[in-house]
């Protein structure tokens, strides 16, 4: 039976999404926990291998077992198995042909960034940080470049192990809430740390270190070299994956919980 | 000179507020640093000395200081020697009259209820959670007793070193947000434990287990083994404390920043 269940995480307690040696990825967590609960070895795809310190609202990933289980085992019995920064939201029984990464379509990710003098200590680990003021609407011009379908080259990591580096961007929208700029990014897949390289290319805009325009000349050159520097995990969340409709998934297979965040 | 500070923390990486032998409180923390940058011993006093786990997005404190320091000092210079989890936002010059607790008139507190079926992992020490479903309409009608002056023994720690069990509650409402149902705490001042029993007092109501009524009852039997268990820390916020306009302090002496749920 294949099962697809749905993940949320505080990624500062972890080194990231992807199973290493170590033993401390969100997936070995997960792993450990569905193999007390399976009694059998149990490997996890997930539809977003988030870096370390990124943080999910609601990853997906499924996993195969012969173990038969009621669907709660596989929420609160797995729960009672994993870390407090990490825990299963629900579960369902997918199709065979169901896969968490490959039947994904769209993939939304959020940055939250604090924008005030003082560094964050509530929200530490849990928001990126800058203290220079930042023109959000500059942003928001800059990002329209961004949209549509672009070969992303110029904000893509040397290790990123993708075959093309063409991704289609649905949406960015850049906004303030009080001190918070949020980055909300809509695309159906990123290459290794996009996210945070257009974040950083984004805040060379919105700090006037960089025109506008910069942003598409960046884009255009396809190298990664001239572009800004990879900008902090802490405020980056992943926070919906979307799914064809005919996978029962939750939410028609729209599945979307942007990042509720306790700010002052 | 005295010197008035705004604070911020997270409190699930303190023993608390006030200072203890072992060190780990947040008194602790800021009078190490504020003892780097004045060169001297120094003591703190604080308008409201949160529990354990219980966390502050705008506590405010005193402190006096023969040390002559441009006032970014006692912010940024002391952030530099502070833990992650807590950080100071403002430093202004206060009258030595001034006195964080005594001056000030009344405080806001704001607990944040996680009321869905599985536990929080994102938001792990930083909420409470309950999993049964909470009418938080017949909870704010229970809360409707609790405004102005009552005798809150019921909710009233053993341990509360308070001359009186006399409080006035200004405001008390309950409302929701999806998921989380918020509690909004406006009084003069609050005895030990009062919010987080108060709490759990309502909780009793929104699940059923007590009647709307109930609440007065126990308010005026003023016994504190008649109410419900204190509920726990995790989901409780310090996020305002109001002085008199006459002292020289941030947004005329109202100072507030109520914790807020980002959505999108």
């Amino acid at each position: 039976m294949r099962v697809a269940i749905g993940v949320e995480y505080a990624g500062n307690a972890f080194d990231g999404w992807q199973t290493q040696p170590g033993g401390k990825t969100v997936q070995d967590a997960l792993e450990r926990a569905l193999a007390v609960i399976a009694q059998a070895p149990t490997k996890l795809v997930c539809a977003g291998r988030t870096d370390a310190g990124v943080h999910a609202t609601t990853q997906v990933a499924h996993f195969d077992t012969v173990a038969n289980r009621p669907l709660e085992a596989w929420v609160r019995g797995v729960n009672s198995h994993l870390p407090d920064s990490v825990g299963v939201l629900w579960a369902v029984e997918a199709d065979e042909a169901f896969h968490a990464r490959f039947s994904a379509e769209s993939r939304h990710y959020r940055y939250v960034l604090l924008n005030r003098r003082v560094r964050p200590a509530l929200m530490d680990g849990r928001v990126g940080w800058i203290h220079g003021s930042l023109d959000h609407e500059a942003m928001a011009r800059a990002a329209e470049c961004l949209l549509g379908e672009h070969d992303f080259t110029s904000f893509r990591a040397a290790a990123c192990q993708a075959k093309s580096p063409v991704r289609f961007m649905h949406a960015l929208r850049v906004h303030r809430q009080g001190d918070v700029v949020l980055f909300d990014f809509h695309a159906n897949a990123f290459l290794h740390h996009m996210i945070r390289n257009l974040v950083g290319a984004l805040v060379y805009v919105g700090i006037g270190r960089r025109p506008v325009e910069w942003m598409a000349e960046v884009l255009a050159v396809r190298n990664r070299t001239l572009a800004a520097p990879t900008f902090a995990p802490d405020g980056l969340y992943l926070c919906g994956v979307e799914y064809p409709q005919r996978w029962p998934l939750p939410g028609g297979g729209r599945i979307i919980a942007p990042p509720q965040l306790l700010l002052s």
